[in-house]
């Protein structure tokens, strides 16, 4: 068996077996194989595709490239989700301890960002003293006592998805449906939850684009993960619009606490519910119109919040945030847009607002970049809102920029109007 | 401009600009674009392939990595040869000083040979003295005397190709007729005679299987090359029979001597005697008709033999080779294939027999592998012709294996026979 060999095959569209996969990938951690082959292949593999069993090979062979790890001591039904991510996501924080609210467990890791706002992480540590790296029986103990706990993906599970992921971020490698499988469920398989819920986020702030390529990415995804033996399911949701009507990461934070709070109700609320139900039916807790009805109980009865605060607490983070309305402080500079006449907001380009953002100070153009944690946009509306004519539609948050020319262009560029007096805007 | 927008082009099947083409050439000659960037943009053009277009600049980008030589010093009209190579392949041993003998000018520069059989440089070096380094003004000087030099390619010419030939062998990315061109032209047009004629080899001994592929390189070498202001010509020639019935290098010195000699008149003559009218009409010495007569008579007025021999003398070779038939020593063991019953030989696969002769030394499975100068095989008739039961077929000759059953039984299943009377052999 030899590297070249096995890019020839791939590049002539024959299938490798289970061994040459496994070869590659061993190959590549070990160092034997180098880089210049292996992003040869990956190029193979964006533009012939891999079989759903030579998906499946590559998943299971980058899991078992680290640690797996053995949640056995943990004793409810642990059920895990992962969300392709997009611009306003901050799902994760509201439906992890909804769900653990409900009688599941959620041991949940996640990663930093690039690009656009912060990732989960990287929202979480906008409060101060929270801790993202426990030690693994500090995080099921956690998990054991609340429900939920959520720390950053360990160095050791798929050292493999790191090395090829840094590589095909530098190779025009990453747009592919089976390489982006791969990268995400072998990250999964070792963290090693009973279930998994994928909510594979589609549309313009997204990385899949059409419906189409989201399905395939979900059947797939489920597919790889039954044949390791989990229960799982994909769910396709929106991401056109950005969810909810805050970007930046302490500003979703403070959106999360709002919705666990009751006192938001739009369409982020209702896809977390959808979510939450489906992680619940999935761990055998009812029907889903049982399991939904379950869902918004634990919103509605505060306990979903009462999970979040402490699992905060636990993991050292300033809980005080949950006594004011106001919890973080304000950014150093801020900025309004106001509607230029009577509009009605007909749709919002979540990745130009996500861009908007990322020049605000909220996400990481390189992978050391500092983000401002305060920096971010909130929306005064939902697509579909009628605003009267200097009515406020959106305000944009820095520590960092004091200049908001650039970054309110383009966040109002984000916009399309209906004009309801007068001539169209754009 | 950087790699990865470059490679996401190539990959998404978007024209590069002449621009970026040379910005990914010198950019990796420089070491500023990694191997592993690289790789990944030559995956993605095996499989999406190039325009005409792009491969015009990738091929002037390459010849500009380097030196271009300048031949203004040679006297008359300059006329350079590419053959694509194929096992028994001694044509630019013949042709060069054919067509010097009818007065053009013939500066050549070849290369070493990877498997099968060596390159023409390896079979000059059979014989004792030859120098295949020449200093540049010697080799214009031996051009101007006799009409026709050859030494070995020259490492200032073009370095791109050198650096991006060697990734293509270790990445599964040699077969791309757009890159094979690129690598073919661009030390052809930095060689920079006035005529090129290029000998694209087809069948199961040489790199283009298919005549369509034959066809296609020849058209687009032609298209670079004329973009550059050359006069080109690309003839596609059969390989699927060996060329010759000499296999081995110093085997095929032997051959082309006796075939200047006049002593030879099968399909190696046909193909030297029409590859050399078509140089000769390129750089304007009459009809193809009329060049072809003048070769001819080059050949058997002996003036061409006069040209090789005044060749290797001026380049230090042994010319006593010249004056006996059995002018260089016999390898050390030898094996006779004996026909088995009465046969006429239907075809005889040129890849098998060339890997045959690998076996017995006469190439290299691995860069630095030394040569068998004496190994190889002879052929002890042309397809087509009846033998006789017990009547010899073919000899293979090793100074370095004794033990013949390997080479000889692939060389034995090289051949197809009809069987004249009795049971079918195979």
């Amino acid at each position: 068996m030899n590297a070249v060999d096995i890019i020839n095959k791939t590049k002539k569209n024959i299938s490798l077996t289970e061994e040459e996969i496994k070869y590659l990938v061993n190959g590549y951690v070990s160092g034997e194989i180098p880089d210049y082959q292996m992003s040869a292949w990956l190029m193979a593999v964006c533009l012939n595709g891999l079989t759903d069993e030579e998906t499946v090979s590559l998943t299971l062979a980058m899991r078992d490239s680290g640690d797996i790890l053995d949640l056995s001591c943990i004793k409810k039904t642990t059920v895990d989700k992962h969300s392709t991510g997009g611009v306003g996501d901050k799902t994760s924080l509201i439906i992890g301890p909804a769900a653990a609210a409900c009688g599941i467990a959620v041991p949940k890791m996640s990663g930093r960002g690039l690009g656009h706002t912060g990732g989960t992480i990287d929202k979480l540590e906008s409060i101060e003293g929270f801790r993202v790296e426990l030690p693994f029986s500090e995080f099921t103990d956690i998990v054991n006592k609340t429900g939920f706990s959520i720390i950053s993906q360990s160095g050791k599970l798929c050292p493999a998805d790191k090395k090829i992921y840094s590589l095909r971020n530098s190779t025009g490698t990453v747009d592919s449906i089976p390489l982006i499988c791969a990268s995400i469920m072998s990250k999964k398989l070792a963290l090693n939850a009973d279930c998994l819920l994928l909510d594979v986020k589609c549309g313009s702030g997204a990385f899949m684009k059409t419906p189409g390529d989201a399905e395939k990415l979900g059947r797939l995804m489920e597919k790889v993960g039954r044949s390791a033996g989990k229960k799982v399911r994909a769910v396709v949701t929106d991401m056109n619009t950005p969810l909810g009507c805050c970007i930046g990461n302490s500003l979703e934070i403070r959106e999360a606490v709002e919705l666990l709070r009751g006192n938001i109700k739009g369409r982020l609320y209702q896809v977390c519910v959808t979510l939450t139900a489906n992680m619940l039916e999935l761990a055998g807790k009812g029907s889903l119109s049982e399991c939904r009805a379950m869902a918004e109980e634990a919103i509605a009865s505060g306990r979903a919040l009462t999970v979040l605060k402490e699992t905060i607490k636990l993991q050292g983070g300033d809980d005080s945030i949950f006594n004011d309305e106001k919890f973080f402080r304000a950014a150093k500079y801020s900025h309004v847009i106001y509607a230029p006449r009577d509009v009605e907001v007909i749709s919002v380009n979540a990745e130009e607002l996500g861009m908007a953002s990322l020049i605000l100070g909220a996400g990481r153009i390189n992978k050391d970049d500092e983000i401002d944690y305060s920096a971010g946009i909130v929306l005064e509306f939902e697509p579909g809102d009628k605003i009267s004519m200097d009515a406020p539609l959106m305000t944009l948050y820095s520590d960092c920029v004091s200049d908001f020319s650039e970054a309110a262009l383009r966040a109002y560029n984000a916009l399309q109007f209906k004009t309801l007096t007068g001539m169209a805007l754009t």
